[in-house]
């Protein structure tokens, strides 16, 4: 007999041998019509895979990560055995599942895939799904391998092989298919009901543009046909709110080859939003009793050799500029900056929690290729801070992060969110993790309590937290369900460590504060790209660059209308003024295009009675009020945030 | 007969050989008696030496920076002949004037100089002065000079001599004393009355610190004792305003070995003083028409190449990052990053005037050894705008940010200010200025205007333009008048051309803007630096990092004083709190140490009438109101400020 630990510390036991997938069934048949794959002792495995040691164990089915990612896996393989059967001697690179959906890598000797060949290959795959074949897995030594693929003449599979070793390497097949694959895959090709392919591309082998190119195929499946025709219906909206598409049309931002991919130049309704992303963040950290702190952009390589970011993270660092012979970096973030000016003054328990806050720009080197946007790039501005506290106090300052997430999360309209909670392992203390049990122990249960507490959507990963403390990944989704990573909160008792930071407690003896990190409206960049897609650019009003286009129906209205414009700068409203000889149909369609939330019509009508015609973007004539009762409306909508 | 044309236009002739102080004389014997030194042809000569050519002419009294330039080089020579009187065989460097004063370098053998020996020296020169021997110019062939100074075993100067021209050599005497020297000098050491010796430095020959070490010694001299004991005063008075004393003193700012030397670690009292600065900057140039925009730290060297700043200014900048085969550059100046903005999308006479604004920071490499405090520094963020303008809006734009300026001063109560208006120099068109006379003309006539009209106190400086057009250097004093350069206005009509930036005009024709480089708030290093010399760290309450230090006299009044601060942070006002169990007076005099411009003492009288005991900031009691009241008035002195 085996001893099986579920998630919930629950023990079972079962005969030598069992598969994940009899597992399943002891608990229910319905259960087990579900599930995907399983997680034996950390590994990701084959249901049908034999257990034959006590292990710790876990289920994954289409709600999973883990679930999702070997059901496309499994898909990938699919449309290869579609491939195959389509286009017999087609040569297989890598196929993976990726965030949404998989690929597979071909070569298809001379021929030219192109987007009409797609649906052809769609058709074959739902053929062979209906066969229901199972995935088989089968250990097979080395040169069992090599001499399989040389008889196929895969030179891309032969390369991969050469690279791994005898006795680790495992084919899985389904039906007439066979790859060199780890697995795990689903137990039979009968689980994929809907499938679209979605996107052809170029990849050159092993992404190295010395080799050959070749034929990157994209596709999505899922369980259920709905569920296909809702993710279709998403991407749609999704270009519609593409971030980049908004981003040209409403001059938010832009990029030149001059300055460098990735370094976003704000254009002037960019850099509006931020200002008052930046006023919101002041306000509430104001109230929360954060210190505003102003660092610079670079520092000595010292100071990233004391953090430990030097040498280990140089390669996500941009390269250093030596001057006088000392290194100066760019900084990649501003933690080490912020310690030192915690250190900068002796520190006594009365100046804790000391809350030091910044909007800091930080640099950091990703590939060209991964830039996307305003979604990955290599410039961010940060809405940065680090909270120095007492042991004592780490549990309500962590508490008051949390409220101020999900304050944000209620100004900004974010329903959906998950906070992925990672903690330690406690039998890699030492090595994997900083050796102080207790700390570990006494924070993730006051980490664990306060997400309890206060009631926040959480899932916890063990054995993912940094080296220095627990930490807590935040995702965020749009308005259409896209998924968006926000931030990462941590906590930290290592840096305080390296820097040598130290305050006197009471009892006049020297002791070491606790860090937070936190971030809650991520990085400028990130989080206007998503807003872009949350509103489909629709701002409201109290972010929108321009609040309120005043619109004269001729030019005789523009004195009239020019007084108006002053009554609302005095409310601090952001306006324009439509001065342009066009009709004012072609000035209302202009303003909608826009997309700013308020127009104000100004004809004979409202200049005899001392009003404005007022229209809301997307929602038309809202009737007609003074001037100071419509500042009063917007005045209104900006408290409810502010406040 | 020659023709001696002067600054006015006025011409006038005069004998052959005839020298400026006799031009002086023929003008007036009390002019003669103050003149220094005169440009001649566009040098400046000694008042002795014989005019033989037509010429264009000027006289500079104390009163001119070339006078008091010519003042206090005389008297390093005034200096030397005391020293060689009295440490005979002492060796000398170079003795040039400076920006206060002047210094010797000497090598006194194995000698040391101390602070107690200067009395002597100081002496020794009054003595020598008031023989009122005259500075005589003497042209000497290279071997009469090496012949002289190997005689005397100077091998400084010799070096000197060494790399000089033969023709081109001239001595200088004056008493026993003779130097190598290209002059001018006052007419004699009667002149200097007033002499104080002010320190002495370790500097090594020719700044290079493989070479021997010389003693430095500085000094300044005036024409008269008051004056001297004026500056003395005033000396005095900057060294209890030292911005680092106070800056350290009252927690605004801090650097670290770590981060490297002139990079400014803004404290949470110093980002606060930015935040106020910011938002000033916001509200006048929001009502001015400005847009804000938001750039990268840096960019391709592509950019800079196109700007003309690469290479030329490759010295000032901090050494390239290479990625991907392609250098990066941190950005030493805003401009570039804004023109890219402007040249983002197409631009018509609509558009204009676009004025493009951002805080932002630059980085710029200095020597360690010229770094000082917050006024030298290696990153800057600078209160920088690009107005792009047509010409005729350019007059309007210009008077516009002359009026900002004004206003600025008007706030911060600087009374004294000096524009230098640099102009070009129309036969060096082509060479030195852009080949564009019309357009230097009608730029320079506008701005001449305009300085006119608004009654700006301005002196203007020939043939001082940069390469792209007119500009102005702005020049500030403080409260004990000492002056700072504040920043350098600038009209470019070469950037656009370099950038190909363009705007469609009414004629549907594409036109080249032209562009006001402004930073009338300077860098917030270099203003917040003047501004603790100038209000001598007692910051005004609009600006303090911290409004109101609310003092309860016991632990008993804690409630009713947090209660107080509840009514004061509603109306955004800045408040600390005093919660520890020290005596009242030991509170207000930490809180008058912190220069906190307003107390309120919260005792039982207090308690029971509501009220607060209000404290100003080196004025002592000022009786008791309302916390309302109090409120109240704090508002309106920082509306006085912003509206």
């Amino acid at each position: 007999m085996i001893k099986i630990t579920f998630p919930d510390g629950n023990v079972r036991e079962y005969q030598e041998g069992i598969s994940s997938l009899e597992i399943a069934k002891s608990i229910s048949e319905g259960l087990a019509r579900k599930v995907l794959s399983a997680e034996v002792n950390g590994e990701v495995w084959d249901l049908s895979r034999p257990i034959t040691t006590d292990a710790t164990f876990k289920l994954f089915t289409w709600d999973d990560e883990k679930g999702k990612s070997t059901f496309w896996h499994s898909s990938a393989h699919l449309m290869a055995e579609a491939l195959e059967s389509l286009f017999p001697g087609v040569k297989f690179g890598i196929g993976p599942a990726i965030d949404n959906g998989f690929y597979y890598d071909i070569d298809l000797g001379g021929r030219v895939l192109t987007l009409e060949d797609l649906p052809k290959i769609e058709e074959k795959m739902k053929e062979l799904a209906k066969k229901n074949s199972a995935y088989i897995r089968k250990a097979v030594s080395k040169a069992d391998a090599l001499a399989y693929f040389t008889d196929k003449g895969d030179e891309y599979k032969l390369e991969l092989i050469n690279d791994l070793e005898d006795g680790s390497i495992t084919f899985y097949s389904q039906g007439d298919f066979v790859d060199l694959c780890r697995g795990p895959h689903i137990p039979e090709t009968g689980h994929i009901k809907a499938i679209k392919l979605l996107n052809i591309a170029g990849a050159y082998w092993r992404g190295d543009e010395k080799n050959k190119q070749l034929t990157r195929i994209y596709g999505i499946t899922f369980p259920k046909q709905t569920e296909l025709e809702e993710y279709l219906k998403m991407l749609e909206e999704a270009k519609k709110r593409d971030h980049r598409k908004l981003g040209r049309e409403l001059e938010i931002y832009t990029t030149d080859d001059d300055v460098g991919q990735g370094l976003i130049l704000w254009m002037p309704n960019g850099a509006a939003i931020i200002e008052q992303l930046e006023k919101l963040a002041k306000k509430k950290e104001d109230e929360a009793g954060y210190l505003r702190v102003k660092t610079p952009h670079i520092a000595k390589e010292n100071l990233y050799l004391t953090s430990g970011h030097l040498p280990y993270y140089a390669d996500s660092m941009y390269p250093p500029m030596e001057l006088e012979g000392v290194k100066y970096y760019l900084k990649s973030m501003n933690c080490p900056h912020h310690h030192k000016i915690f250190s900068a003054a002796p520190r006594s328990y009365r100046d804790l929690p000391m809350r030091l806050a910044e909007y800091g720009t930080c640099y950091r080197y990703e590939e060209s290729g991964a830039l996307f946007g305003l979604m990955r790039v290599r410039g961010m501005n940060m809405n940065d801070a680090h909270i120095y506290c007492t042991e004592e106090q780490f549990e309500s300052e962590f508490k008051a992060v949390n409220a101020m997430y999900l304050n944000y999360f209620r100004i900004f309209g974010i329903e959906k969110y998950v906070m992925r909670f990672s903690t330690h392992e406690p039998t890699k203390l030492g090595q994997k993790y900083l050796d102080n049990p207790e700390l570990w122990k006494r924070t993730e249960d006051m980490v664990r309590k306060v997400l309890i507490q206060s009631g926040i959507t959480y899932i916890e990963v063990p054995d993912e937290a940094a080296f220095y403390g627990p930490k807590i990944d935040i995702q965020i989704y749009s308005a259409i369900g896209r998924e968006f990573t926000l931030a990462t909160n941590q906590v930290d008792f290592g840096q305080p460590l390296r820097f040598n930071l130290s305050y006197i407690d009471k009892d006049n003896t020297a002791k070491t504060p606790i860090i937070i990190h936190r971030a809650p409206l991520s990085t400028h960049e990130r989080f206007i790209g998503f807003l872009l897609e949350h509103y489909a650019g629709n701002l409201p009003a109290w972010l929108a660059p321009v609040q309120v286009a005043v619109l004269p129906i001729s030019d005789k209205f523009l004195e009239y209308a020019e007084g108006i414009i002053q009554v609302l700068k005095k409310h601090e409203i952001r306006t324009s003024l439509d001065t342009r000889a066009e009709k004012i149909g072609r000035k209302i369609r202009d303003a909608e295009m826009k997309k700013v939330p308020w127009m104000l019509i100004i004809g004979e009508q409202e200049m005899q009675n001392g009003t404005v015609s007022l229209r809301k973007h997307g929602e038309g004539d809202q009737g007609s009020m003074s001037a100071d009762a419509f500042a009063g409306m917007i005045i209104e909508e900006v408290k409810a945030v502010f406040n």
